[in-house]
């Protein structure tokens, strides 16, 4: 890295955040807006974003969907509204130079990488489990973004063939699953579709309210019914990991995303059915699994450093 | 490459292919011979077709299941006598040199990637589609191996987790459904269990001896209820295949193994389902879809390159 304030943003499903790093991936400034759902108005916001930060010597952008190499956003299932946005070509004739663009999780992976949970590491996996699941693959110790620039879309891969429909059109995708929407499903699903009591009476009495948040809530008050929920829930998410450590063979898995905040209820399931899932467990080292140390700023603080990865 | 003679060893469930390759890739000399359960006699028939195929100036060897990088033969679930086999220190103290040891599927992955039908291509999965699926990682321009050299047992990618026990422990692992031992099994469960009619006439009138040559056979005369079979195992192909497309993005896909000898009937189900499964299919470059080139000679030429990959 040399002496360059890099400017990076992270367009999110609900929120963009953007984020100024020195040489040395430190955040010395900051900012936040919604999300707008049209293509038009999200380039707007990027732009005014871009412009309020100056001076910068670089931009990134990180992305949720599929992102090409030549900073094309082909579809997103959590940005309806966005086919083919040439963000990329957009921004770049805004600002008169090169934008980096790629998908929001490799971004959040290659900030836990650098400068994160997996510093040093050479082959680790970025799992986020958010509204749904995105990942970020380093490998042999090279960030690797695959021949068109869609690595990590790992929250569609198939666990169940019959299982339950995804936005995305297929059905059983892990994220499913396995994501906080997925956890919510978990819950509301409990008990034969009446639900885990106490996680409705945290979510204020509706059950149609319950979230992530109201399951772990419960669950940390010991609440047998949430616990049950919880332990179903770090079997899904294992049985991804594994998938992933059968493919890739990962050091490390660091998990992040919103639900990541959460995860300390999650870790021992997820640790337990893990090794259950998991061939010839006593045979082999297991996969480190640790939570993001870089929180929601991730994806902005690995999209500033795309600059220096490509 | 040098102008050294390279000898490649690879170990397989029922035979072990031996090569000489020259400094192109090509192959000067091969040997075979069926291989032993018993740990000892593995090693000792490896050495015997070693000495037997002198001079050579570096000596590798493929093995199925999990070989880490030491080259220690963790577990093979085809081969299970065998529990923590120290290939590489039995094998170097005989010939007085380092002996490279890698998984079967890598050495096939590395030797199509090098020589045969993925030349020049940065990111490719080669796919094994035998008595179970192995399979060999080439991403960013890089022969993967993980952080214990354990990267491609994409077989017990698991894709249904009810589904059907493997030799592993676990269920539903892909290699269940879309291995040769997959095929054999689809074909014996359609029609409520009583199979394919022309199949078991090809097969000898035996239902238990039907294996996947008899359903393709079947299928290559247009038989309807075989070609139904042909259809469901394309679709379990091409979900696995998806899965790893959602994961890694390669640019091309190389499908070796027994099973890709008649591969020519499964390959427009697999390219049907692929389209059907993969998210975005419209908006996205499809990977190639190709056979490999090398044969059943793939796993030992690649294991004769494992000292010019290492």
């Amino acid at each position: 890295m040399n002496s360059s304030r890099r400017l990076g943003i992270d367009i999110g499903g609900t929120k963009c955040m953007a984020v100024a790093i020195d040489a040395h991936g430190a955040v010395i400034d900051q900012q936040r807006r919604p999300t707008p759902q049209h293509p038009d108005e999200l380039i707007q916001t990027v732009i005014e974003l871009a412009q309020s930060m100056k001076p910068w010597d670089s931009i990134g952008v990180g992305m949720p969907g599929l992102v090409d190499r030549s900073g094309v956003i082909r579809a997103a299932p959590n940005l309806v509204e966005i086919k083919n946005l040439r963000v990329g070509e957009l921004l770049g004739k805004e600002f008169g130079c090169f934008v980096y663009v790629d998908s929001d999780a490799t971004c959040a992976g290659a900030a836990e990488w650098k400068v994160g949970a997996a510093r040093g590491v050479d082959d680790v996996v970025m799992v986020t489990l958010g509204t749904g699941i995105g990942g970020g693959v380093i490998a042999g110790g090279v960030l690797i973004r695959g021949a068109n620039g869609f690595t990590g879309e790992i929250g569609h891969m198939v666990v169940d063939p019959d299982g339950r429909p995804c936005l995305c059109g297929r059905r059983g995708c892990w994220e499913r699953y396995a994501s906080g929407a997925g956890l919510a499903w978990l819950a509301h699903s409990a008990h034969d579709g009446q639900g885990v009591a106490r996680a409705i009476e945290l979510a204020g009495g509706k059950p149609g309210d319950v979230r992530g948040e109201h399951v772990t809530g419960a669950a940390r008050e010991g609440d047998t019914d949430a616990l049950a929920v919880v332990d179903d829930y770090g079997r899904w998410v294992a049985l991804g990991l594994v998938n992933l450590t059968n493919i890739l063979d990962p050091a490390m898995f660091v998990l992040g995303g919103g639900l990541a905040v959460g995860a300390d209820v999650f870790l021992a399931p997820i640790r337990h059915w893990f090794g259950e899932l998991l061939y010839a467990p006593d045979l082999r080292p297991h996969p480190a699994l640790v939570f993001a140390q870089l929180g929601e700023r991730a994806g902005a603080i690995g999209a500033a450093m795309l600059a220096d990865l490509h």
